[in-house]
């Protein structure tokens, strides 16, 4: 929440601030659910695709084209013909999975707290 | 990643699945910056959106439904004239506390590393 020496705002508050623009990325929920794929290992786009059910290939190429932008992931290109292209996660975006793998936790063990919660709300 | 007793997807990989509601719900800008400010105690809709900048007041208080129904935030009225209502994090919400402070902490500690990624993709 503090100004940093060049006098910018860092702190996750400040709508301009530098670190609201990467908690953007990662409070995401299809870059939160590629980035989980990814914590096993490299994997193709077609895999991909197939483990993060509901993105379409249009969205999956725009996430996966907006991680490696931000040094999450890297994107390999195999020379082998057709070219194969696989993704895996940089040293960053690997830092990132201790806390994705606690929140997507956090959402298993507490989705019936949550839908009775809804349910009362709604009853209301 | 495995159906629960009644054969429901838990996982948060499945477009349909539970988890990944909440996933949804979590994995959203504006939700954690929210929680984030309630972690320090009960705020009023104006504090909290002089605090979350960039907020408008309508996109706050969908927000502040949405954690509600969730169950995630509680909403009080004080029986005060003219009524004054505060918004408070329920247990449930308490308990995101931890991982939310770990996303913003990352966020800080490594939005120059994202940035240097960010100038190096945009020069290739």
């Amino acid at each position: 929440m503090v100004p940093n020496s060049s006098g910018e705002a860092i702190g996750v508050f400040e709508a301009g601030g530098r670190s609201r623009r990467v908690l953007d990325l990662i409070a995401n929920r299809w870059a939160v659910l590629v980035i989980y794929a990814l914590s096993e290992g490299t994997k193709r786009h077609n895999r991909l695709q197939r483990e993060v059910e509901g993105i379409s290939q249009k969205m999956l190429t725009k996430t996966l084209r907006s991680l490696e932008r931000d040094g999450l992931i890297r994107r390999e290109v195999y020379p082998v013909v057709p070219p194969k292209v696989g993704y895996s996660l940089t040293p960053l975006g690997e830092s990132l999975i201790g806390i994705l793998t606690e929140l997507c936790k956090w959402a298993e063990e507490h989705i019936e707290e949550v839908e009775a919660a809804r349910a009362d709300y709604d009853a209301r």
